[in-house]
């Protein structure tokens, strides 16, 4: 026996991966199954932290993808393209694929999952979301028994570690960001991550296993961390709540989802608070399960890593327990596949429009110090039917009154509604801030 | 296709699961290929929460583990017999198996997967650890490619519920339990949930996974909680400390694991130590993954119902994923195992000697109000080695001093010897507590 790996791609999680693979004592023994037959990368002079055995490194990714020599092909290399072209070329050939690569998953996923169901082999993506947390394939394998109702995860290190922070020391967002840059928490452009996108892609694929279904990654609301003020994590943590970046996928009713990343006040018991740093936890709702979590490093060469390698294990588990005639001679058709590890989409998930979302507010308002103010919010609020779970004077700003609301339950239509109302009081300054409480 | 379960049991678990594949709706479809086919129970009138067909409920169980008509018998009676008995004639009678079983696996695993693999058939068994918390499939799929450390789990909900009310309300732990009792958190006979007795079958199973070897159940260490007070509560907080019942299987040397269950001062920062009620948590350290935690309801019919019936789904998306001939007409043999779902111990687990354990030791002393007693205390410590991270006089109980130690790392054996020496001393009045710190 023996299954040759075509890796894509020698950055921090290829690097990891064949580290992990080349030193297999102490772990699962069929790794030993699993040779390291092809890495592909674009420069091969660039020095790195492996070594590999001579002619494994190439330059030539196309040729990786298409040798018959190959089982599994290893996508580590991130990006949209060529990594999607690639995977679909190997899939194509018959090869399993096994990617970390959330971006290209969350947007081409159908793509990759159709091809893949037809060519009759396996893409494995547990390294996507959460780093080394076993999460994919729980959800897939543990999980779905139950009706999902909610999955909630705080799936970006690098904002949980910026928001971390900013509770803790009370900085402000920049002063963090800068820190970050420099100890190597968050990258020279942060877009990414500070905006919400890297989170948007992790919870629309965390949503397609959990609901079963396609999400049009586009669809997914997102609102990064940017905005928050080191006054309003005092204000929240006042009022009993940490402020943290979440990624909701959870159903709306019947036949529509609901699929967001937001900067979130989470109530101080709930196990999600108190989740810090660059750790990340994904939350899951079901009947009848209850509330189940699953807590880990959310990213690193280590932990991606340990993903990947699981993803190649499974798939060799698989194989070799397929009988000889099935697996090997006719290598490039499983006969049917194991619809726990094999990826569909039964259906595509219909998203509910955001103004039907219900969820709590947290808003601030600054107001000219005069007798009533809270009174006319509160007129405002109720004719639209937003219900206040608290109003609190916090202090002055300069001149001005500073009033925190958190509301009950609303849709965000009715939310806005009373917003605009508000926004023309003659009373009210400004709104410097409006969150989402979970 | 569809496939036949034959029940074993109605408690429960059983009617759990019953309930849970009675409404497959919004669930993995595969569940409607799954048939309760026959469910076996003692007293047939004994009036149940689920309504079944009508010819499904029977007395005869030894029929239920022959009947070729059943390809999974599911064991949810618990208890070691006939529990063990009825396993082994439904494996050699070529039925894969789904239990629940802590006891019987901790104690027949070895000769029930051996049975199996000689059977050709699988042993499931998520449910037995952790109750709806997926992290038996988790350890096996997810983390084996991992060299794993330690696993340390709060895996005893009852003993949790208690502690977690005596920190919070100052209470004591006889009142607590009687109230528990009352509230149906605990058993009429505790015995096996405070003394730990439950928690060490469940270290002996995780470690028996994550070390991928037999664990000797009379081999686990086992102190259970009955001698905590609120005093000790009280200290630990002050040093920063919740105590909780953990269970933890440790690798001690390449060639020795250390498997205990005991109650431990966790430090407030680390994540097992915000698991509250009761819930369970196991936290998992690895290389390279680093520490994960899996977190969720303990035990209850729901989520005990959700782990066995995802074991069910397990199983039916690895047999419909054999091409025909080697699944369904040669049912009762399948060629090879998929060695991530089959159980095995490649070898039998060392469990090191008591006294060769390193760990952290919390202790209060009672001494006479004599000047230089904590001189003595440190002398008798220093002498056998052991080194302490402090020594606080807290305070007085009637007329004695009492004092609070906190160890470095030591051997249970250097503790010890120090123990009987500080017994010796003229000024020590009593040793009231004694406990290990994670």
């Amino acid at each position: 026996m023996g299954f040759k790996l075509g890796i894509l791609g020698l950055g921090t999680v290829g690097c990891g991966t064949v580290q992990l693979l080349s030193n297999c004592d102490g772990r699962h023994p069929l790794l030993e199954e699993i040779e390291i037959y092809r890495v592909g990368v674009q420069n091969p002079d660039k020095p790195r932290e492996v070594e590999l055995a001579k002619g494994v490194l190439t330059t030539d990714l196309e040729a990786i993808v298409t040798d018959p020599e190959i089982d599994i092909v290893v996508e580590v290399m991130g990006g949209l393209e060529p990594a999607r072209e690639l995977m679909l070329k190997a899939i194509r050939n018959g090869k399993h694929v096994v990617t970390a690569n959330k971006a290209a998953i969350s947007r081409f996923g159908d793509e990759l999952y159709t091809a893949a169901n037809q060519a009759g082999v396996y893409v494995m993506l547990e390294a996507s979301v959460g780093g080394g947390i076993p999460v994919i394939q729980p959800l897939k394998q543990s999980l779905s028994v139950n009706q999902i109702q909610a999955v909630t995860g705080i799936i970006n290190g690098t904002t949980n570690y910026i928001l971390t922070r900013m509770q803790d020391e009370g900085s402000s967002f920049d002063d963090v960001l800068a820190d970050a840059q420099k100890l190597g928490y968050a990258e020279a452009d942060p877009t990414a991550d500070v905006e919400g996108l890297d989170a948007a892609d992790k919870i629309a694929i965390l949503a397609s296993i959990a609901f079963d279904g396609g999400i049009n990654r586009e669809d997914v609301y997102c609102e990064g961390i940017r905005q928050i003020s080191k006054t309003d994590i005092e204000y929240a943590q006042k009022l009993g709540f940490v402020i943290k970046l979440l990624g909701i996928a959870k159903k709306v009713n019947q036949s529509s989802l609901s699929v967001r990343v937001h900067p979130t006040l989470v109530p101080s018991g709930h196990p999600l608070a108190s989740i810090n740093g660059v750790n990340n936890a994904i939350f899951v709702e079901g009947e009848p399960i209850g509330e189940v979590m699953f807590f880990g490093p959310g990213a690193g060469a280590g932990a991606t890593a340990s993903a990947v390698s699981s993803d190649i294990l499974n798939l060799v588990s698989q194989l070799i327990s397929l009988p000889e005639s099935s697996s090997k001679d006719s290598k490039y058709k499983i006969p049917n596949l194991n619809p726990l590890l094999a990826s569909f989409h039964q259906k595509d998930c219909q998203l509910a429009p955001p103004e039907e979302l219900v969820t709590r507010f947290y808003g601030r308002f600054l107001t000219k110090d005069q007798p009533g103010v809270i009174g006319k919010l509160g007129t405002c609020f109720g004719k639209c039917g937003v219900s206040l779970e608290s109003v609190v004077q916090t202090g002055f700003q300069d001149k001005l009154a500073e009033i925190v609301v958190v509301t009950h339950d609303v849709t965000e239509g009715s939310f806005h509604k009373a917003l605009d109302e508000i926004r023309n009081l003659e009373a009210i300054d400004s709104i410097p801030s409006l969150l989402r409480v979970l």
